[in-house]
């Protein structure tokens, strides 16, 4: 796998949100890597409350790590 | 998406804790984009005690992000 | 809604983790603002095991806010 | 309910491992205050592997607030 | 219960993953303190995926804890 | 079990990320020792969107540890 992740750090709150779905999304490529498989697998998450609940759960738990690392662009 | 989060900062803890709950609806929107399938997906979890436990938490861990980042309102 | 989040500093612990409790159901009663459907859920929960220890859990993720936000009361 | 939380600080690593179980449980009891009930679900929970890592998980995240209230006890 | 948790020291970052495991384990011991019960439990969650995950998960957050209580071995 | 886990120290946030990846699956391989087994299993989560958004959480947990035992790689 190619490089993907240099660095923590982002410009605003708003980027390293998205680098947060980034990170959740990699943990999840890197358990199943067929990009097939997930593809068939978004509509067992996207259409149901409690998975995209977990999915921003995920978000969350990451968002943490990533507002730290830019001391929450103080 | 336009811009949507440029700063961790809040006036009181309240508006910390609201921040937290946007933040845990973007990570489901940024997830499902469509807000017609949000929409429809409301009955589900709106009248079911754990997922709206469930929709606590993740507010609950962004609030820790939140409330680290105005230094909890010392 | 009206102001019920003014500060996170309490005099005590025991203080802090009432206010955690408080901060698990305010994050309940925004996902779910109608106190009759919240009540009408109350049985499902509230008699269901899993359901406790996952309340308890949101509980001990505010709780870490709320004592990091009190120096843990030392 | 009477004083039951008055400092996070213990002697040992243990006494702040067994004070993370009692705020674990706490969070459940304020939850469903009714002992009767608690006890009428006990079964549910404690022949259940699942239930069982709930509960551990819990006591997981009070130990990292208690351990941080006691600098590690270093 | 005898001594078991002296202190959060381990010598390096792998005593401090198993010391994380010790931890978890003694979450549910103290749950379900018999023995006998938790034996009869094992392949309930040793063969199923999920659980595992979960268990995983229960290590990982008192694996924080050990590697903050450590200064992370550096 | 051999040394597997030297130090939490990786020259960037990706190997920091493949790092938490490893320390998630050791959790799961500490509780089911059989790697037969664990092989068994592989379509159980493999293929259901939850198991993995759940893998990717315990990787999220790591990930956090790992981060702040490098300084966020600053």
């Amino acid at each position: 796998m190619s490089d993907w992740l240099i660095s923590l750090k982002t410009e605003t709150p708003q980027e390293g949100f998205e680098l947060a779905i980034t990170l959740a999304r990699k943990g999840v490529g890197y358990t199943q890597p067929s990009a097939e498989v997930r593809k068939k697998l978004r509509p067992e998450y996207e259409e149901n409350a409690d998975s995209l609940t977990f999915a921003s759960q995920v978000i969350a738990v990451h968002f943490q790590t990533v507002a730290a690392a830019n001391n929450y662009w103080k």
